[in-house]
């Protein structure tokens, strides 16, 4: 159809602001805890759970599951044993309404005009389906590590965009906010954009935002992408 | 987030017209050959392929790849032997170029208003992915076969749109105009609906399309199902 590479992008901070939305949600749910402090411990036992799964200390587990498993260790640190599964069920689907970032709905509706834009993360197909309905994400392929049943930084995820759309890796481009990711993604032969995202842990925690030569394009954000893309 | 059941729609025949596409384009690239017979051919090896892969003689394997092993055997039937390499790829992908049906685009625009609309065709993700861009099918998701490495109908297959959403089996509808994919989704617990696709294989070959008592709902096009379902 068309040369111009398949866009696929991370989910959890390139695309959605985690830790305003939870920030936001808790402090509305729940005005006596420190909203900061909670959102930045849930994402922090994000990467210890994903390793008890490639370790196979447990079996293939949706990311749901883990934010579940991680939320119902954090809950008593935080003086709220108290909820009702109900309310434990509604909070952990949080993720599921994260906010997009201010440049993200037009950034993505620009690229694709002329890009296949696809999403590649660890959060599972229904997490990220009424993640893009709410916030309006015009994916033309929701992709997730549970399509591979494996996790990023695993190459079977960034090949696995490739192979879905029968290209070569080289064909595809990860745009994440994160360098570790981007520098997974090139050594298995992806494009890599990386796009800043100062205040991806809060105003309080800013996060170093300096370019990598080794990226194909650094961007302030998804509008300034499209500009480089030509779209 | 609603309760309105997730909408699964098979596509083949549902959502778009293979026949009269695949026609269009055998009529105009090889205008010796009779497009009708060429088009009813190549969905006639369909089944019988996907059957190697169940009965385990193949390993799994994508329908890009079953529609090739198909064409293959098509070509010498109908003089076109002397194609090359090239002329059979793009031939082959004429599966990723099918027109939607002209009720198709207006009817999906408007359940997505209330429901969440997914594909579940055995077609794989790529495929399906570039017929939405093309034909401009607003998916909300796009599964398939692939996700879940089984054909319809197994059942793994209507119960993996339950389980990729975390709602009961009865809290998704497979809209569909083939009684049998149809009757498996329902014996699997989901909702159903049929949609009447008469000229599914061409005007010379209509198809009946009485109503089963069994389904949830019966339309004439995906607009009346629209209608019937208040959107």
């Amino acid at each position: 159809m068309t040369h111009a590479p398949i866009l696929a992008f991370d989910i959890f901070g390139t695309v959605v602001d985690w830790h305003g939305s939870i920030t936001r949600e808790v402090a509305a749910l729940y005005p006596q805890v420190d909203a900061d402090a909670f959102a930045l411990a849930w994402r922090a036992g994000y990467q210890p759970a994903m390793q008890r799964v490639r370790s196979g200390e447990l079996g293939w587990t949706l990311i749901d599951d883990l934010h579940r498993l991680i939320l119902d260790d954090l809950l008593p640190r935080f003086g709220l044993s108290a909820l009702t599964e109900t309310q434990k069920q509604h909070l952990n689907k949080v993720w599921h309404r994260l906010d997009p970032w201010p440049d993200t709905v037009a950034g993505l509706t620009r690229l694709k005009t002329r890009h296949t834009i696809c999403s590649l993360s660890n959060g599972n197909i229904g997490l990220l389906t009424n993640m893009a309905k709410r916030a309006g994400l015009p994916w033309d392929c929701v992709l997730s590590a549970e399509v591979f049943r494996a996790y990023k930084p695993d190459p079977a995820t960034y090949l696995g965009v490739a192979r879905v759309f029968d290209v070569a890796p080289s064909d595809v481009m990860l745009v994440a906010a994160h360098q570790d990711d981007l520098a997974a993604a090139r050594a298995c032969g992806l494009r890599t954009a990386y796009i800043e995202r100062p205040l991806e842990f809060g105003a309080k925690h800013p996060k170093d935002v300096s370019p990598d030569a080794a990226n194909t394009f650094h961007a302030k954000s998804l509008v300034h992408l499209a500009e480089q893309l030509g779209c």
